[in-house]
């Protein structure tokens, strides 16, 4: 039998790395890497050095182009399962030919594999299609969501009260659903057009050197937070950012 | 000046523990432990196991006694804050008392301190009050949420929906608010009342050797939870669990 590890290598800090996850990274024959069509070479690095640093014995590293997501759809989840549905193709090709019966083979999840990653669905959906078998175990990682918080010194939740995790384009059509909101993926700064008094505890490559922290009411901050936000993305290539919305009381 | 380390330890499973946190351990030179009233020796033990493998140098393990909480208060909110600040003012004299200037001290925190922890919110009590003066940092963990949907090997989230983590008490008060639900703190098993088609995935003991996993539809697996529930909390003496509630299509 085949066995693939989902293991969540956390949110940018090689430090987020669980002892469970070192283990498993340590177990793995084959590495298997599909990388974004956007150019991330930080982290394409990071991962490469993480490998490098807790892979044990023989290993190899599988790479293979991502498939192009059709971003101008705006049908965005008929766009984004069909993505799935062809990385599921490749992936399942991988894990076919790169890896022998008895062997191990790992995907390297930013972040934690429960919140926002679509490997887990890629897996289910090969599983479903019953061309290839293998076992798989998800190691869990330390979320953007957790790292931002830890950041901030601040908690996400306030006593018996509730927290919506939701992303930009959501918050941006129906508006704040709860006192405490985390918005991901969010590309258009949606909390700038938020009614309501929130404050906001935002941080950008959260855990990595080019690390950004804003944090204030939303009235005082978002301009700054849109100016650093495209001044870093300009510089880097890409962005990856998080936030935590609370309101005032 | 002091310093304070509030370490998120993981869901119970000893290599949740990151090497941000491993490296934390080992720069404290006091652990301050407030055990809770109920009786959790499993907990203990492992908290003092993770200390003793990786503190490192002369420390010390400073134990205090946790305030009672009034559990029969129908304030809930009210009743939580005031145990708080009764633990801010042991936490506070712990702190002043049995810390030196220049030293390093540690609050280990089960799971995450940003998820449903009182931690971060004494520190900001104490902070407040000024009587004592520190620097803090926060090191996140693995949380009970992301260990759970890892052993499912689920994901806590579908493409663009939101997640919305709650309470017990508010499911029970008001229903589900999204089709994808984290229930935590749920002493009254309101995952039986709810209306709707949800699929279940709960989990007691998440990471720990007395791990228990059900998954299924609610209607179908409701008494089997709440019978396995009841035998565990009776023979172990408490329970912690939490679960991940999807509407099924």
């Amino acid at each position: 039998m085949k066995r693939i590890l989902i293991i969540g290598i956390g949110a940018g800090d090689p430090d987020h790395l669980t002892l469970q996850a070192v283990k498993a990274m340590a177990r793995a024959d084959v590495f298997f890497v599909l990388d974004k069509g956007e150019v991330k070479d930080d982290l394409t690095r990071l991962r490469r050095e993480l490998i490098e640093a807790h892979a044990e014995g023989a290993y190899r590293v599988v790479e293979a182009g991502d498939p192009e997501r059709d971003r101008t759809s705006a049908a965005y989840g008929a766009a984004v399962e069909d993505w799935r549905s062809r990385r599921a193709r490749i992936c399942e090709r991988l894990i076919r030919d790169e890896l022998a019966d008895g062997q191990t083979g790992a995907f390297l999840v930013w972040g934690d594999p429960g919140l926002y990653d679509s490997t887990l669905a890629i897996v289910e959906e090969i599983l479903a299609r019953g061309d290839v078998r293998f076992d798989h175990e998800v190691i869990p990682g330390i979320s953007s969501v957790s790292a931002l918080a830890a950041r901030h010194r601040v908690s996400l939740t306030r006593v018996g009260r509730p927290l919506h995790v939701t992303t930009g384009r959501r918050l941006a059509e129906g508006g704040a659903t709860a006192d405490d909101l985390v918005v991901m993926l969010d590309a258009h700064t949606a909390f700038g057009d938020l009614d309501g008094d929130f404050h906001i505890y935002w941080g950008a490559y959260v855990g990595t050197p080019d690390e950004i922290l804003v944090d204030g009411p939303v009235a005082e901050v978002a301009g700054r937070i849109r100016e650093l936000r495209d001044q870093a993305r300009r510089r880097k290539g890409w962005i990856m950012d998080t936030y935590l919305l609370r309101r005032r009381p």
